[in-house]
C-alpha cells in the first residue's frame, strides 16, 4: 500500500511514450532491445502504480550511468548455477536487475506449471525496480507469485547501531475475481530512504519509529538519520515489535544473500548514489492456486475476504479502508486515462540525459 | 524472538514426565496415543522455548476441556482434497490442530524431498500451537521450513475499527551450521492477547501502537483494549508502517483461510475461551536448499551471516543482539537442564485437570 501524500500538480508523460524514452535511453548504452524492453516495463509499472521512487525517476542515475561507467555490464552472460524441473539458481553477471529477475521469475512460473510450485534465485545483480512488479507476472498464470530481493545496508538489528540490513522488501501477488489482485510489497523497515528525504526537504520532523542517529539513538532529524540507520518495521527495541521487522529483514537476507551464494550482510557496498552494483540477490517462487482448489471457487472467495475488509467498520476519522495492491491498482488506471505524473526535477533530469545521450526529450502533457 | 520478562521463581516439571503427562491426559478423552504424542511434543516444544502461553497452559483449556464437550472431534477423518507430487490439501475432520498439522508439514517435507520444493494447505482444523514447531520439521531434513495459521478474529484493518483478523503467525526455520537455527515466528500484531494480559495483571499502561478501545481509538488500558481489538504490527494508522501488518495478516488469512477453502476474515467465531474450533487454517512448505547451492556452503554462509548481526555495534544500554530462534535456543538447553518452569497458577490447573481426569499429578522439581 503506499501512503497518500499532497502532490503538487506536475507535468506528465505518456505510458509508451515513456517506455519508448526508457528502451532508447538503456539501447544508446549498448543494452539490447529485449533487455532494455524489460527494464521499462519494470519501470513504467513503477510509475503506473504510482511508485515514483522505484521509476523513471531513477533511469539515469541507477541504471544509465551505472553502465557508462561500467558498474553495470550492458550485455551480460547469465549462468545457470543449478537447475531442476522445480529450481533454477542464476548468476546475472553484474548485469542490469530487471531483465535479470524478469528472466528468473518467468523461468520459475513456467516450472511451477508443470510441477504446481517453483523456486529460483538471482545472484550477481543489480537493483530491479519494484518487488511487485516480478510477483505480479504470476497472476495471468492464476499463480501466487512472490518475490525478494536484498539491497543496500541502510537498516539496523534491534540493539544494534551499525547498518547491516537493506530495507529488503518482500512481495506477493495473488488473483482475485471482481476485485484488483490483492498485491503486497513492502520493505522490512517502518519506512524507506525516500520518506526522510521528503521529510528533509519539507523541513519536517521525523515520525518515532523511523530512524536512528549515528550513535544508535531515535532520532527525528532527517540530517541525523542520513549519518544514523532505519529502524525495522515494528521501530526501536522490542516494544512496539521491532524484532518482527528486523527478523524479516534478515530472512530476506538470508533467502537471497546466502541462498543464493551472493553478498549479504554488510558485504553490500553503498554506491556514492547509495545503492550497490553487481552485489544484490533475489528470490523468487510461483505456486498454482489449482492444486489446492479450484481457481474460480478460490477467486470468488478472495473477492470476498477484500470486500469484507474494505466493508468493515471505520475507524474515526477515515471513510475507507484499502487492502493491499488497491490504490496502486487505481493510480494505474488513472495515470493509464491521463498520463504519468514526474516531478519537475525528474523531467529535468530526463531532459539533460535526453541531450547527453543524443535522444529525443519526453513530451509533457 | 521471544521478550525477556521479569519472571519470579516458578516450580518446574520435567520435560518426559511433563510430556507424558499430556499424553496421559489427552488419551483419557479418547485421543488416540499417537496422535496425543504429537500435541505433546507441540506443547513441550513450545514451554521448552519459553513461549508459555502457547504451551501446557493451554492443554485443558484450549484440547481436553474441546475435546470432552464435543466443541473438537477426538478421534476425526483427515480427508485429502487434492494432492500431487508437489502439493496436498486436507481437511482435517475438526480434529486437534497439532496432529493434523504434524500429518501435513510431514507429507510437505516427504514430498518436497523428491520435488524440490512442496506446499499444502489444511482446512477444518483447530489451534495447533507455535508456528515454530512445523517450520522447523524441515530443518533436519536440510531443507526452509514454512508454517502459518490463521486464527480469531482480534486485530483491525488500517483505518477499520472492527476485529477482521487473527494474530495470523508466520513461522520460517532456516538451517545453520555451528548456530542454532535461525527460526523466526512472528505474530503480525504488534503484540498477542498475552502481553494485554500480563499489563492488565501488573496494572501497567500499555505501550502505543498495541490496541485500540472499541471506537477504534488508540488505548493505553488493557480493558478497553478488550472490548476492541489488537494493531497490526506497525501500530495505528500508516505513519509506522500499520499497513504492512495488516497487509502480512490479511496475507496470511488469504494463504490459509481463501486457499485451503476454510473459514477467513469474521468467519472465524470466538469461542467463550478465546480462540476458534474447526474453523482454523494452515499452510505450509518445504525447500530443499540443496537445489540451489551445496547445503555445506549455505550454512557456512548463514553462520557467517548470522554471526555478523550478533558482532555488530550495539545501540547504547545494549550488550547483545539476538537473532531469531537464539533465545528460544538457549532457553531450551537451560529447560532440559534444569526442567521447565511452570506458573503456579498452571501448575494447580493442571492438578485439577489430573484429578478430574483420574490421572497422576505433574510432579514439581
Amino acid at each position: 500500500m503506499v501512503e497518500a501524500e499532497a502532490v503538487t500538480p506536475a507535468p506528465r508523460a505518456r505510458e509508451g511514450e515513456l517506455h519508448a524514452f526508457v528502451v532508447g535511453a538503456l539501447e544508446r548504452v549498448a543494452v539490447s532491445w529485449a533487455d532494455a524492453r524489460c527494464v521499462a516495463d519494470a519501470l513504467v509499472a513503477a510509475d503506473l502504480r504510482g511508485v515514483e521512487s522505484h521509476g523513471v525517476a531513477r533511469l539515469d542515475s541507477f541504471y544509465v550511468k551505472r553502465v557508462e561507467n561500467g558498474v553495470i555490464v550492458p550485455q551480460p552472460d547469465y549462468t545457470t548455477l543449478r537447475e531442476s524441473p522445480s529450481s533454477i539458481a542464476l548468476d546475472a553477471g553484474n548485469g542490469l536487475g530487471h531483465p535479470a529477475a524478469r528472466h528468473a521469475m518467468e523461468r520459475v512460473i513456467e516450472k511451477a506449471r508443470d510441477q504446481g510450485i517453483a523456486f529460483g534465485t538471482v545472484r550477481n545483480s543489480n537493483h530491479f525496480g519494484i518487488a511487485a512488479y516480478y510477483a505480479m507476472l504470476a497472476l495471468e498464470h492464476d499463480m501466487i507469485g512472490i518475490a525478494l530481493t536484498n539491497s543496500t545496508h541502510l537498516a539496523l538489528p534491534t540493539f544494534g547501531r551499525e547498518r547491516m540490513l537493506g530495507t529488503n522488501p518482500f512481495a506477493y501477488a495473488i488473483p482475485a475475481g471482481a476485485e484488483p489482485a490483492f498485491v503486497l510489497d513492502f520493505s522490512t523497515t517502518t519506512v524507506t530512504l525516500g520518506k526522510l528525504q521528503v521529510a528533509e526537504r519539507k523541513n519536517q520532523p521525523l515520525r518515532p519509529g523511523w530512524a536512528v542517529d549515528s550513535a544508535g539513538r531515535e532520532t527525528l532529524e532527517a540530517t541525523a538519520a542520513f549519518n544514523g540507520a532505519l529502524l525495522p518495521l515494528g521501530g526501536l527495541g522490542v516494544e512496539t515489535g521491532g524484532h518482527k521487522g528486523y527478523g524479516l529483514g534478515l530472512l530476506c537476507d538470508i533467502l537471497c544473500g546466502v541462498l543464493a551464494g551472493g553478498a549479504f550482510a554488510g558485504d553490500l557496498h553503498v554506491l556514492e548514489s547509495g545503492t550497490v552494483a553487481g552485489l544484490t540477490s533475489h528470490w523468487f517462487a510461483a505456486m498454482r492456486i489449482d492444486r489446492i482448489r479450484d481457481v474460480a471457487d478460490f477467486k470468488r472467495d478472495l473477492d470476498r475476504e477484500l470486500r469484507a475488509m474494505k466493508d468493515s467498520a471505520k475507524a474515526p476519522g477515515h471513510q475507507r479502508i484499502y487492502v493491499a495492491g488497491e490504490i496502486e491498482y487505481e493510480k494505474t488506471l488513472e495515470h493509464r486515462r491521463s498520463g504519468i505524473p514526474l516531478h519537475p526535477k525528474v523531467f529535468a533530469e530526463l531532459d539533460a540525459m535526453a541531450e547527453r545521450l543524443g535522444i529525443h526529450r519526453l513530451t509533457k502533457v
